[in-house]
């Protein structure tokens, strides 16, 4: 992908940076373990810090001091999980802040607005997620307002110019929950519309894995090979693999860094839970397999004294080291993929994840 | 000051990194703005994690991958102000640990093989810090039985060896509370065992600031001028410039780091809170005249904004900044000394830093 702050090779994994920054990792560390783009929560920087100061700095990527792509989503499904809800409308999505109550509108025009303010690379059209489960009728309703929102969004684009001169790109989003029906109709007219990028929205909701994997595919199936296929909130080491595995390009989840921050960090060989007993003393690093600054620099049994300690370097620590590894998954994929050894090397790394995995996932106390 | 990890120049400032880290600073951080020596807590590395976990690790340098100096305080200090005292005697201190009740005693021998474990490279005598007020009986004879304990430590330091092939050095502290004959009768007893360099102890515990400039003053003109002399736990950069003006060499103080994950920063021209809303859309660096990371990259309103949001990444920034900040003022107060201009150069920064700090001192609600 060619974008406004530069090109992303894919399959890629985006960071979470929800409020403006990925949570106890600063911009430099970032770049140290290669991120390529990260992602901004639409919903969160138009209620704090808000348009009028992102707009004062230069947008975020001048706010934040982030120079490469930056994804924003719409917005949208932090209305659903965040906001009390008030009412969602042919014309928009109505709701109160989480933050001071205050009321709100979202419309399909008004977040591509939100978004030029941002200057994010990419922007996302605004959606309705659907809950799982949800009925087919509801599901078809919807995506139908999806579907016509995303015209909207369209429509505001090309009204509308970047503030900061940067090319901006926007993606629309398929729904249709758990339904291949809808899902090939929410497709067929999105790719009728010819966006730069389609995301698989409304899916790591709480279905199955397998439902989960096989909405997945069927939608990847109608998408564009030439095009970025984004399947959104996605999600453990394997979800990436299987994900990629079945053609998706991009992924975002906020796993590595809450994980890390709770102490669970993801390697090579499964999981470990750093509050474990097991660790007190032992001089490994987390992952030998690892380059990032905390494998190369610290113990395990440093790391399990700073979470006992509940020193904060312990979270930074732990999300430099799981978001490094998220990033080495989706590039060694790339590798892989490019060498035409994808899949062996996709069950030999989850056979290995798999063998220690058991062995440390139960938490102290 | 030859250490065994390395040369230290003085007045130095020492970042404290209570638990065995300085609280959201990785080493690598304080390398970069030129930390040269940081302090360890022996009273919470002895309870967590324990000297066993760090002989195992190779000592405190080889746990933290802090490859500089090291000093620890004896632990003295945080009985009196931590843990449940349950009494001290000759022999030593008896204590109930804060974290889970358990007791421990801390005699004078005792401290030293703890700080043998822990591998510091200025090691301090048990002492007895007198509370402010004090009378002056008591001062008197807590002074004389501390003079006790420093022969008992220097003792116990000629009986033993460093565990980890790096000299280990020994700090006396100089007591007596606010009473010269006391503290005079201290630093002559001190003084006369012929220790590396001397503490001065029992200020900065809620004395008027007059009273901690006079004693200090009285302290160090009694103290050699060839080894290092310590003001310990203190203070504010006004604290450190005075302090380095009556001779002192080294301070240790959590303000940097505390009042930095509180949001207050200090600078050149005053200290800011960056919660107050004046900063909301200021694109100016923390202070333009300091070269840490923070300020090479970040604006106030992006400051503003991630401590508005409780964003960790404000902790680290602002504390990267606010030690970047001490380490700056002691450093260029050796310069100014080695070029004869000390005081005109204290002088003008004091009224500098005064201007402004008035207008910005008022915390929002």
């Amino acid at each position: 992908m060619v974008l406004g702050h530069g090109e992303v090779l894919t399959p890629v994994f985006m960071p979470v940076g929800t409020q403006g920054t990925v949570k106890a990792v600063q911009p430099r560390e970032l770049e140290e373990i290669n991120a390529q783009i990260i992602l901004g929560n639409t919903y969160h920087l138009y209620l704090r810090p808000g348009c009028e100061v992102l707009e004062a700095a230069g947008g975020l990527h001048a706010f934040n001091r982030w120079n490469r792509p930056i994804l924003t989503d719409s917005g949208g499904f932090q209305v659903y999980s965040l906001a009390d809800l008030r009412g969602i409308a042919e014309e928009g999505i109505t709701f109160k802040s989480h933050l001071d109550g205050s009321v709100h509108k979202f419309t399909p025009e008004g977040v591509i607005d939100i978004q030029r303010s941002l200057g994010s690379d990419v922007m996302m059209v605004l959606d309705e997620c659907t809950p799982h489960p949800c009925e087919e009728e509801y599901a078809r309703t919807s995506n139908a307002m999806t579907v016509r929102w995303a015209a909207r969004c369209r429509e505001r684009l090309a009204q509308t110019g970047p503030l900061y001169g940067k090319d901006q790109t926007l993606f629309a989003i398929v729904q249709g929950s758990v339904y291949p029906a809808i899902r090939e109709a929410s497709a067929r007219a999105l790719v009728d519309m010819d966006f730069e990028g389609y995301a698989i929205g409304g899916l790591a909701v709480g279905e199955p894995t397998d439902v989960m994997y096989r909405i997945t595919e069927f939608c990847t199936a109608m998408l564009p090979a030439q095009k970025p296929r984004y399947l959104m909130g996605v999600g453990t080491p394997e979800n990436l693999l299987e994900g990629i595995a079945r053609g998706v390009d991009m992924f975002d989840c906020v796993m590595p860094t809450r994980n890390g921050r709770n102490a669970v960090v993801f390697t090579r060989t499964g999981k470990l839970n750093l509050r474990n007993a097991r660790h007190r003393k032992d001089p490994a690093p987390l992952d030998d397999g690892c380059s990032c600054y905390t494998c190369r620099t610290f113990s395990r049994a440093y790391l399990h004294h700073l979470f006992r300690a509940r020193e904060i370097l312990g979270l930074q620590l732990a999300s430099i080291h799981n978001l490094a590894f998220y990033l080495w998954l989706t590039s060694t994929a790339r590798e892989a993929i490019l060498e035409g050894r994808f899949s062996p090397w996709k069950d030999a790394l989850l056979a290995a994840m798999h063998r220690e995995e058991t062995a440390d996932t139960i938490s102290p106390p």
